[in-house]
């Protein structure tokens, strides 16, 4: 079997990594590429064509995992050359997703939740040729969701009005807990309830939001949009906050 | 060692039951007190005497633990005959727990986490003479947070102000879910990250707080009063979430 990979950033590099076997050749392109991304090609002996559209047409699974604002161009361009599944991981909105499958005939939408680089990253698939791809649970855990094209970034866009929404609660109660001299013993007592990793996880996503509190507002503000027809009460509160 | 009850619900029926040792004495009186309560103490086998007042001067810790809206009277009524520690369990704000300190000498505000019918209810204390009921560690689980009358309850409110709020984000994000025919998979994608426990628990914030949302609101009006100085958006966000 041959997978195609467009784009040979962390996604790309973990997935030669984690599906190890002599059943899969990958091949990709060097074209137009970064000095970086080059070098990252070179280290991890795939094999490479002269170009993605050659990619494209040998790929039996060709896989697209650029960045968000690349998915649709990439889908224009190569997406008519694809015989096999084309499967999108750009960790695009649901909206992108249907735009894609304009471009695509056998798409199958991909969302990676967990660290791709870790032991276990689960990867959510949906659209009617999901099936074909289930067999990548030999290497790394991958479940269908659905056979709907677009179901796979909505929950991972669920998921994440959860996490951030979630994030920018941490923030505002642990600053009360602070100001009021009770920021230890505010993860103290809510450990109890909420487990043993509550201040460890807490801590590390209070401080990661806060490091990137402009992108994550961004991001919260795509959700907003995107689910504008439900009462959205908490995400907007939780975005207000991210912006102070 | 003897210990008075003024009041003789639920909280003061497992004290009885978590402290049972021959060197303790439980005392209580049925003055003023319903039927039920009564058929309570003559259930538990504890001491009666005549009025509340004999119950607080005979005792060497006295526990108040009636409702938070009687809290401040009783300890107006029976604080000045308490010669020995005087222990709040009322449930009551931050503020309230000051007003009851200036009827009372050697109060200790305390606070239950965890569920007091359980084997494992936490007591939170503070106050000058909290070491004082550090004993009762023998008993079940008792931790002293600071000398500063008012920081058990103010622990406890900002505990409630991060679990209501919470009990808001899991309506408002699963509701999304619902309405995009993802529901049971957001359970599940969050499982992952946030304990195998997620569903169970999340599904009985989310019950609990829906059938309690009067007075869940209530609460957090009274939690957005208290700490009124701090930027409170997420909390309010909460408010009206409930409110709804």
């Amino acid at each position: 079997m041959i997978i195609g990979l467009i784009g040979f950033g962390k996604v790309s590099q973990n997935i030669v990594r984690l599906m190890d076997s002599d059943d899969i050749t990958f091949i990709t392109s060097k074209e137009g590429r970064s000095d970086k991304t080059i070098k990252n090609i070179d280290d991890s002996n795939i094999e490479v064509l002269d170009t993605f559209k050659q990619v494209a047409i040998k790929s039996d699974i060709l896989i697209s995992a650029t960045s968000p604002k690349n998915a649709v161009k990439v889908a224009q361009e190569y997406g008519k050359y694809s015989k096999g599944i084309y499967l999108d991981l750009n960790n695009v909105s649901p909206d992108t997703t249907l735009e894609i499958s304009c471009h695509v005939k056998n798409l199958v939408d991909g969302a990676i939740i967990g660290k791709i680089d870790s032991k276990n990253p689960i990867l959510y698939i949906s659209g009617p040729k999901s099936d074909e791809l289930l067999f990548i649970n030999e290497f790394f855990k991958t479940e269908k969701i659905s056979a709907n094209i677009g179901d796979a970034s909505t929950l991972k866009l669920l998921r994440s009005t959860y996490t951030k929404s979630l994030s920018a609660l941490l923030i505002e109660t642990s600053q009360i807990a602070m100001a009021n001299g009770l920021y230890d013993e505010f993860f103290d007592i809510l450990t109890l309830t909420e487990g043993a990793d509550f201040r460890e996880k807490s801590l590390s996503r209070i401080e990661n939001t806060l490091n990137n509190s402009k992108r994550k507002a961004e991001e919260l503000e795509e959700i907003i949009e995107y689910f504008s027809d439900d009462e959205l009460v908490m995400v907007k509160a939780a975005l207000e906050k991210l912006s102070q």
